[in-house]
């Protein structure tokens, strides 16, 4: 039985996460839960998997879930706030996993903390990888931690993996979807609205990585957050344009074998591979191989997609670079969302902001998170 | 460094796998081999590779060898023939690795002596697993020794059953380029010519398989190697059509996760994993993902293939209805080759043999041999 601290529990993830836990209560239980500011659903959550602990984002949400608890009569459920609440579900005695499914760079404090406190992770926040991977997969290393990756690429990528050694991968290949304007016409790229933007032909998900996902940043958050993850340098990674989203991503290795995991599009998946991992319990999520008929690729396009170059150029770089790509690129997608910027404003914020940023490598999470405030604030000044 | 016993080495999986020797002399020695008829290509093979023992087909051939080695001055190689010698060659002192790749039950005898020997084979025999698959897994699973497939898709199977454990897989998927035949209209079936069956569409490879690929029958065997070499019942495998052969075959978990692999069609790059399993030595084999455009798959047609439903009923019985599926097929796939019978004939002549066989596991090699012999008399008979 795995008890679980699942860090970002309102959201797609963190749902997902708890649709599992209920799918095999004899696997898992709950721990902890740490949410944002939807009270109304980290209460029903309290009641349903009555946890050690829940966390809310501010004094005043905890206190108002403490009283509605007290009310109906729910005991037992301690109630936290803050970054400090989210550090204490996620380090909390009775956990031994976390699912680190927090947006942003805001789950990365208590991601780092489970780390040191030698709890396994299910890392669904590519943004802590990006920014702070290099700290978090040393700390990892040295108390021998795993981190299993909680997304589709990189969880097909750690099942490919486990037919080789370490040494004799060649490339790790990252699949695509290549989004909404994979065959836009190039002189109409300058006219995509929001609402063309935000409709993403495989995977429903959050706005800002919709957005990601039409400007291909995504993919390039990927290759950083897979070089860290698998301790390979960006030259060992490459990006292909598969449409359908079918098979999740590929290993090639030295022999000339290349291995593809091929699943449906549920983010369930790779969550139960990475809390039942190396088992895999018998689930639901099946693949429909006899109705498959066609799977196509593609090779990105790097002037389609300039998002793509920068990420690798920034991958090649790392630590601050790493960063302010991250950093920047929300700042100038948040900036598209509210109709201030168009969508080529988007690389150009973030070469922008890449071009300012020194070569550094933050040795701490308070410099990561340093570093990540002055990228910011170098965007909203380009932008402005 | 492993030394080779090559069964078969003037084949063209033998040649393939000597070629491999020659790649990887750090690794790979040739201890002993056994050739046929092709006294010409098995003098070469001596001269270069100095085999400790060559086996040839009869004593006649055996003799002129020998001659013709004193004659070049060649000492230290030994010369054996017929079956005796095959078993000397796959037994050998010097011998620490076994390629049985003899077509037919020929190479049976040997492949069983080398595992009663405890010597590890890499099968690319796939009727010595058909005929005898029941005594040579029993025989390799008592002394613990390793049979690694050297055919493309078990040798794709081998490797994505290495991502998980073999009660949670749920099918085994087995790809077929479907022949050439795929999409010629049913009318026309009674018309195929010896001609039109031996153009395959993706690899070049020996007569009778060319047919047996025509026909579905080859996959069909490869069901039953299947179930043998992985311990699976029928029911846990399955065929898909692939027309391009660039996904090998693929496994199918239970928790959803489908892993597949993927490469050049080159039966090098199987031999290379079997010799080497567990580790991958770098190749010159490489698949170009980045050109890589489509994959098409499709359902096969039990009606338009009736030797693949005709195999997974022989599947479900085992035994000597596996036996005789495959001795059938080879005595009717002759008389087509030779202008007997007409392609239809193929399916009719297995049929008609498989309706007259008993049920019956043979549990000796001998009794395999005789229930082999008597398959193929009972399809001489319905065709005389």
């Amino acid at each position: 039985m795995k008890h679980l601290a699942i860090l970002g529990s309102t959201g797609s993830i963190g749902q997902s996460t708890l649709s599992i836990v209920e799918q095999f209560p004899e696997r898992y239980s709950v721990a902890t839960l740490a949410a944002g500011r939807n009270i109304d659903q980290a209460f029903q959550q309290a009641v349903r998997w009555r946890p050690r602990l829940i966390s809310l984002a501010t004094e005043e949400l905890a206190g108002q879930l403490d009283a509605r608890l007290r009310q109906a009569g729910v005991t037992g459920v301690e109630v936290a706030h803050g970054s400090q609440g989210v550090v204490a579900c996620s380090t909390h005695k009775d956990a031994d996993f976390v699912v680190s499914a927090i947006v942003g760079v805001a789950g990365l404090e208590a991601t780092h903390a489970a780390i040191l406190a030698g709890k396994p992770v299910g890392l669904a926040n590519k943004e802590c990888m990006v920014a702070a991977g290099e700290i978090l997969t040393a700390a990892a290393r040295e108390r021998n931690v795993p981190i299993l990756p909680i997304d589709s690429e990189h969880n097909a990528v750690h099942q490919c993996l486990r037919v080789g050694a370490h040494s004799e991968v060649k490339f790790i290949w990252l699949t695509a979807s290549g989004g909404p304007f994979r065959q836009l016409p190039l002189d109409q790229f300058a006219a995509i609205t929001p609402a063309q933007a935000l409709k993403h032909p495989t995977w429903v998900m959050g706005r800002r990585i919709t957005i990601d996902s039409a400007t291909m940043l995504n993919k390039g958050l990927e290759v950083i957050e897979a070089c860290r993850l698998f301790n390979v340098p960006p030259s060992q990674v490459r990006v292909t344009i598969h449409p359908q989203s079918t098979v999740h991503s590929l290993v090639e290795y030295v022999d000339g074998s290349i291995l593809a995991q091929i699943s449906v599009t549920d983010m369930r998946l790779p969550i139960l591979y990475a809390l039942a991992y190396p088992e895999r319990p018998a689930s639901s999520l099946n693949f429909d191989l006899a109705a498959l008929r066609h799977l196509d690729f593609e090779q990105p396009d790097l002037v389609r997609f300039p998002c793509l170059r920068l990420a690798f150029e920034a991958a090649e770089k790392g630590g601050a670079h790493a960063i302010a790509l991250n950093a920047a690129d929300e700042v100038a997608v948040q900036a598209f969302l509210d109709g201030r910027i168009p969508f080529l404003g988007i690389p150009r914020t973030i070469e922008g902001v890449l071009a300012a940023t020194p070569e550094a490598h933050p040795a701490t999470i308070a410099e990561v998170l340093a570093s990540d405030k002055q990228a910011r604030e170098q965007a909203r000044a380009l932008l402005a």
